[in-house]
């Protein structure tokens, strides 16, 4: 197996992969609204300073999707993964406007071998994305399912 | 205020919306996966085939869309929306695979003003999607936010 992949064995507790940069374009906030989340808000500039928001925001799903190519440039790319059950929480605590630039990390706070799917791991992250500014934009925490190393191959 | 304008106090405990159905199609799973989530199984009809997801499925991210989308054409297009705090709970319980038809619900299980913003309640809502088999593909708990009516003008 190349140095470069990770299996489950590399995502140890306490271990941080940090996320971003990524540029929020308002073209990107509009073409994701316009197929996903056609609200006003997420559509138009004016509208958007007139919601409670405050500028042209991007969709909660646009933030989390965009952290999501975050992580896959991150460390999903290099990983054998198998995908994930789901979001145990995200938070999007402040608007993500356009023009803002995203950055933040993926903390493991657990690990564990599956009982029900031999060979693979199950990994728990931390998320926190974060503005320009250094607040925090969304906190989510969720589970992602690795492949560990066949068994006899020892770690690099 | 017009007849069919959805405010929070159309938002009552117990009230189930319709959601769906939605064709999901494999070049609209691609697509998303080669901005999002470009991971082999969201990208390669024979790397799902090879992934515990058994065939070409979308990325979770992208199911979660579909379904914010489904919302949105059920009743927030129609409602007095001030966006999400985000997500409690998300389940990616089955594969959404290309060729299957989503639909399902969104029921009221919880409806409050809120003390921090003045004229606007927090309606939190818990949703089922299924395939066509009748299958619960995403379960998820969220709140979304409306404004309330203008005190002193009554329901319709």
């Amino acid at each position: 197996m190349a140095d470069e992949t990770l299996t489950f064995e590399d995502f140890t507790v306490g271990r941080s992969f940090a996320l971003g940069p990524k540029a929020v374009k308002s073209d990107e906030i509009i073409a994701f609204a316009m197929e996903f989340d056609p609200q006003p808000m997420h559509l138009d500039e004016e509208a958007g300073r007139n919601s409670i928001l405050g500028g042209l925001a991007a969709s909660g799903w646009h933030t989390s999707s965009m952290f999501m190519r975050m992580m896959f440039d991150s460390y999903l790319s290099k990983a054998l993964s198998e995908g994930s059950p789901g979001i145990d929480v995200m938070d999007w605590r402040k608007p993500v406007l356009a023009g803002d630039t995203l950055s933040g990390r993926s903390l493991v706070i657990d690990a564990r071998l599956m009982r029900s799917r031999p060979g693979i791991g199950i990994v728990k992250f931390r998320h926190e994305v974060e503005n320009q500014r250094g607040e925090i934009v969304c906190f989510g925490e969720n589970s992602i399912m690795f492949r560990a190393r066949p068994s006899g191959e020892s770690a690099a």
